[in-house]
């Protein structure tokens, strides 16, 4: 079955992922001489950055969530389908989904990353991770049902563990998620659990590098770690997680946690696609040269956190997987394909870092740009507005803003709910590895 | 096992359910001399006048439900315990929940309604119930996976059937939800599927009865009709639906409408518990006398869409099943039961009816309070303000004001996501009811 996009006498340009690249790319494109056709499983783009916020019920998924139809109305030629790619055929332009196979002029991935488990399957199953919407509604409901569970058993080693959570990584996400409970355990949960001791919820992030938020400032770790200090969360750096079966965390220094909640923020990993993962390397990123193009092709192109550009002089190891990164490349990619259409020259991609950002619970921030390095309140403030900046849609960042003023004045956060409570993945009766496979 | 609730030397009075009754009944409970114990199967409070609205778009779920634990904080004696009731037994005046067993001095019963399917298993089967957030996102899922899905058929049959929507009964919800669904037709479907023919897109509505808000005066009425008459929605009165096998809708006319989504509005039906169920009157109402005492006791109460008073004489059918009547139960309610303990005489119960109203639509809706009649703005502002009112929370007021505003200004429905995809219930293998039996 093919895919049903008008076949008009235009070049066709088809995307893969609604992300930031994604969706710079085709707003890049509009009112240009070529068809875009744009594929995500999801109907909707996704804020990723404040998806912790999400988890901890800071902001509703509706609010970073925005409808890519939306985006994308009054566009001509370009068409959405909701449809999940399964593998791609360079050799006849082809892409295969699940609604279909479509061909295309010039093929553009940008697929992103998933949470990486490090091949881990225990830890696979019994972790959490926070890579999309669905996923940061079930941390949601895992924390609070938590504590109504904690409330329920007279058995105090069990109820300890609902109440202890441990952060893996100590990335931004980690760290502003390990900040998120501290706030919780701070500001909420007092008031909405009376019958229980607050003082007994325990939160560890765990990292296995020697320092929070490796790759800013040394200030800004410094400054993180001592805001994470005072939100009480307890860091343990230089130390790896070796197992977790549910109950208990066990970790590369001997310490021996027990928790029910793990959130795993420890790395993520490219979602190469079958039929370019001759492409793949470090991190599962497809390697593209500077031009975005994807080893092999030339029509075939990589953008954001799934490629991996090793021609910038000033980023040998390929460029940080964020926002910044993907948005850049899109841009830049839309006029270097047009550039081929007319058969004039391409640009190769250089990264301008803008600096990066972190926030730590109320009111705290770190922010390194270029050499200024901003702390406390004001970069807190900087960290608000950047955020409001680069989130889609102006409703969204009106009921943002509004909720994050409301929070500031109130210390509240609006939306513990569980809506649809998180049922834990069928637990495996434990037989050793090789048996499950024989 | 018991429900570990403080043991303390004052009367005990358990509430069965966080909705408009039992909120009202805690909250009037406030700083007496009794210790409330609530059970509910949610961690929220759920604003089911607007649910409609989630379902079509308007509103995020966390603007219309609100955290039962946040509610009652700073309240001394007051328990929350987030469980479902299994039965009573009130010969040992003990309630039995999921989470184990607890006494009372004073029940009350405020467990609200269920959709009534009416005992069509296949209709229950297929069609939708809107009584709670998940349905409403369910539905929300729904509606735009058929768009998405009749982008993608070839089958003009099934096409249509994707793009026509059955609502059953013409109530409040039934007349709110056909009206959203006529303005995402006339102002949001165009623009977000240029591909699709959304005139071929059919709203139906069908009412077993003569009128369109039948408990509303005949102005009402007449405008209510003609105003979704206005918004493309067709309207069946006098025709009942006789089944539904998930494409086809066959009615007691005869007519048939192809249509994969029918939403069910047609009716309630009481929450009933087992142990009190000899009481069940009509429509699976409690039968209450006029101090809301469930027959045969005088320690076991039912407020709201549960109970079915038949003392009031101005009701002599029982009062309408709305939240004002559920919130006056609860209010006299709580005054009751300190009388009770205090040795003063019970105040029998008198509905006072402030009047009802219905919207269809932008800037349309229907109010009647006494001799009153309005209609246009003036009654769609006037649906505006009272629903504002009645909602928890100022934050909540403050988010769901500023949707209805942005979607004043710009004809727009903020929250068209597809979080978590419908899926159907598993179509069995369709033999004869009676086969299944045996």
């Amino acid at each position: 079955m093919k895919v049903n996009v008008p076949d008009i006498n235009l070049p066709r340009v088809v995307v893969i992922g609604g992300g930031f690249g994604g969706i710079n790319l085709a707003q890049s494109l509009k009112d240009q001489p070529v068809q875009v056709v744009m594929f995500d499983k999801n109907n909707y783009h996704t804020f990723q950055p404040l998806l912790y916020q999400v988890a901890t019920g800071g902001l509703e998924p509706d609010s970073i969530a925005f409808p890519l139809r939306k985006l994308f109305k009054r566009y001509e030629n370009f068409h959405f389908r909701m449809a999940e790619v399964q593998r791609i055929d360079p050799e006849i332009r082809t892409v295969f989904t699940s609604i279909g196979s479509i061909t295309y002029d010039y093929l553009v991935i940008a697929t992103g990353s998933r949470t990486n488990f490090f091949g881990n399957a225990q830890i696979e199953r019994h972790c959490l991770g926070m890579k999309d919407i669905p996923e940061a509604l079930d941390l949601r409901s895992l924390i609070l049902q938590n504590f109504e569970a904690a409330l329920l058993t007279p058995d105090l080693e069990k109820r300890e563990a609902l109440m202890n959570f441990v952060v893996v990584g100590a990335g931004p996400t980690g760290v502003e998620t390990a900040g998120a409970l501290g706030e919780l355990k701070n500001h909420i949960l007092p008031a909405d659990y009376p019958e229980l001791d607050i003082r007994r919820m325990h939160i560890h992030l765990i990292e296995a590098g020697p320092a929070v938020l490796a790759s800013m400032s040394e200030e800004a770790s410094k400054n993180a770690a001592q805001a994470l200090k005072k939100l009480d969360v307890n860091l343990w750096l230089d130390t790896k997680v070796e197992s977790f079966d549910g109950e208990t965390v066990t970790t590369s220094t001997g310490k021996i946690l027990p928790s029910s909640t793990v959130i795993w923020s420890a790395g993520i990993i490219g979602n190469g696609i079958e039929g370019v993962l001759h492409a793949a390397g470090r991190g599962g990123r497809l390697r593209v040269n500077e031009y975005n193009q994807v080893e092999g092709y030339t029509n075939v192109f990589a953008i954001g956190d799934v490629c991996l550009m090793l021609t910038d002089e000033n980023y040998p190891q390929g460029h940080p997987q964020v926002a910044p990164a993907a948005i850049q490349q899109a841009r830049l990619l839309s006029r270097n394909i047009l550039s081929m259409i007319f058969g004039r020259p391409q640009k190769p991609f250089k990264y301008f870092d803008k600096g990066s950002m972190a926030t730590i619970g109320r009111n705290k921030a770190v922010v390194d740009v270029k050499n200024i390095r901003l702390s406390g309140s004001i970069a807190w403030l900087a960290w608000m507005l950047v955020h409001l900046m680069y989130l889609a849609g102006f409703r969204n960042k009106l009921v943002v803003f509004i909720n994050w003023f409301w929070s500031y004045l109130t210390y509240d956060k609006g939306t513990r709910l569980i809506i649809r409570p998180f049922k834990r993945k069928a637990v495996e009766t434990k037989k050793p590895e090789a048996e499950l496979v024989s």
